[in-house]
């Protein structure tokens, strides 16, 4: 292996951003910058069809005061995409580019499709001799990468989640003794992980608390079972709040809402979405209740202003550590969270081939006996690290009081 | 005048709560333990209700670490009620309550329905000759109380929309090429202010920023204008934010989407609400365009976790003012903002009458031309003292990092 290689660094950004995925550019380009062997510092504009067209830009432009703004700035600074690697002519292009450019470091930052698009970049290029390092850095909100503890996005999503809940469930309490059903509809359509996150709403000890059901799509939907549970819950609390993940799905494995098409003002089916199916539902089988229906939509993936401190750092530090990897002479692989105990997350590398497609779904032993609901005393020792502390936005604020944004100059490179 | 009256205090809370409707609780309480006149401080449960039902909790049981907290707590903490006082004998009931009790001092945080139920409790007292001092201290995040610069709540409301506005126009800028339309739906009845107060998302300067449309209850939807006005801001922009209030209405006064019945899986007919309508319209009149669809909901009176400061200090403030002028031997009026200039506004006391029942509108002078937008230069001069500061939330994280809320022993008065 040659440890000592030369040349430039081009880092990009795929996939569904997160509220931390530009913390691990900051990661990225801080790192570069310690280091002789990487001469030039670039970013390709919306992920490989940048790389594809040639469209870079010169990252060793922006000041340290736009890197450290990255940490707190949501979308993909710059630019995302959602292209599969598909055809060996794409694969030959971006070689080309690669050639062109000189670009001995690629580093992606994206989910499962993005490494694996980094692994077919990486094979392909060691089967046409042409050198190069790399190292993919994790990111994703769904969770479900495997081969590692967790994903940078993750820990920031919940937290809001679960703060956004525990804030809505005092005003639920509040408004006397009319029963109430709240139902916020979250994000994740193959894996349960932030709809299980939002359990920390919950005060320690007081499994009375919101969420009061939390629906997975590890489990089959049965209405009768939660009309039951709802009724149950009304019957000592003010209030039941739902949570639901948007991948519900029904015992013949059917996404619940898609199946019960609803028809709108222009004639069209629609999809309803879970949220609003099971609204139709509490207020169909439970007379006088009052309802109401939250859905976050993608805020839920942009909350930077509320993000996880440790989030935000596990997402630095593993851009940090893929470049510092890279340049030791590895490649082929991704940066990757190690769990020692509730105090100790290493980063690791593990093999691309090893995370690019897989799914991991939240385990057995994460979820509640009724299938609605999380078993809080194993969940909650995993995910606790993931959400400690918050930045003080203080410093970031405009002159009207609202978080500013890392703006990219983006030089072009000729 | 008698100016010293001594006796207890009582303090409730009406109508939906605010994200700082407690730090005017907190306000009421800290300024009186200062009066040797005020000699017991109870809290109602319920509002008026607690009232009627003597469901009172005694105050001064809490500890400073409690009341400290409620100012970033949302939901009412001595519980809300949407009673509006109507007969004789309910204002009969609640002189009994406070002949009772021997409460001399009354505060009632609330809107217009709660000031004016403030302002018969006062008339009724002082027709049976009960001396007593009603001070209310206004509160709601819809700010359309008349004969105050601004009301305690809309500040905050409008600094997190306008931040989750401005980190989700980071992630739509950031995907690409399709065309993407994102509707945004926020609370606002009966006025606009909400709606208008999320153009702070806009960075300085950037009139090309999100929200690039906004719909104002002031000002009847022309479908055909709207979607001819999306069409311009995709020609020029990747994406088209658009932010809808509520209670938008057509030519006629009708409820956009309430006209539209949509019909659930149960063959119900049901309310589609604003942006599912908006997003029905957009999907039907723009071939190929990719939408997105967000309705916080309650979140957008809950989200304490990035309160604006100012805001904060404003309600604790009027809670305080309200208390003190009332030792000082006012009575019937209600705690007001008077704005010298952009950097003076001070606490006064206008007539509960003046206050009961008004609505104030969105002023023209505030409203775009083209009835879809902002006039920012006036508008941003207005509201920018509002959405000042945050608080720094590290000190009140649990284990898990989730901010903790204020919960009131709530000791019952016996």
């Amino acid at each position: 292996m040659n440890e000592n290689l030369n040349g430039n660094l081009l880092v990009a950004q795929s996939g569904g951003p997160t509220p931390v995925i530009n913390a691990s550019l900051a990661g990225v380009i801080m790192e570069a910058l310690n280091h002789d062997e990487i001469e030039e510092v670039y970013g390709a504009l919306n992920g490989v069809t940048g790389i594809l067209n040639d469209n870079l830009v010169d990252l060793a432009q922006e000041t340290s005061g736009t890197i450290e703004l990255l940490k707190t700035t949501p979308g993909a600074a710059l630019g995302s995409c959602r292209v599969k690697l598909k055809t060996e002519e794409q694969l030959a292009g971006i070689l080309a580019e690669f050639q062109k450019r000189n670009i001995r470091y690629f580093h992606y930052i994206g989910g499962n499709d993005s490494q694996d698009s980094s692994h077919q970049i990486y094979e392909y290029c060691k089967s046409k001799g042409y050198e190069i390092r790399v190292i993919g850095v994790p990111k994703t909100i769904d969770n479900d990468l495997v081969n590692t503890d967790h994903c940078p996005g993750y820990g920031s999503t919940i937290k809001y989640l679960a703060t956004s809940i525990r804030e809505l469930a005092c005003d639920c309490a509040s408004l006397g003794n009319h029963d109430l059903v709240t139902i916020v509809e979250v994000m994740g359509r193959n894996a349960g992980w932030i709809a299980a996150g939002t359990v920390l709403a919950r005060r320690k000890g007081m499994s009375k608390d919101a969420p009061h059901i939390i629906l997975l799509p590890e489990r089959a939907f049965n209405p009768e079972a939660f009309i039951a549970e709802i009724l149950e819950c009304l019957k000592s609390q003010k209030h039941c709040l739902v949570v639901a993940a948007e991948g519900l799905v029904d015992a013949s494995g059917n996404l619940i809402g898609a199946s019960n098409a609803i028809v709108d003002a222009f004639g069209h089916s629609k999809l309803g979405g879970v949220c609003d199916y099971l609204e139709s539902l509490v207020s169909a089988a439970i007379q006088g209740v009052k309802t109401r229906v939250v859905r976050l939509g993608h805020v839920q993936r942009t909350a930077s202003h509320f993000a996880s401190k440790s989030d935000i750092d596990d997402a630095f530090n593993a851009g940090r550590y893929a470049v510092k990897m890279a340049v030791a002479g590895e490649t082929g692989k991704m940066a990757s969270f190690s769990r020692v105990d509730d105090r100790k997350i290493n980063l690791v590398l593990v093999d691309l081939e090893n995370v690019a497609n897989g799914v991991r779904k939240l385990p057995d032993n994460y979820i509640g006996e009724n299938g609605m609901s999380v078993n809080v005393n194993a969940f909650v020792k995993y995910v606790r690290p993931l959400t400690q502390g918050v930045v003080n936005m203080s410093n970031t604020l405009d002159e009207c009081g609202i978080p500013q944004m890392a703006i990219l100059k983006s030089v072009p490179v000729k």
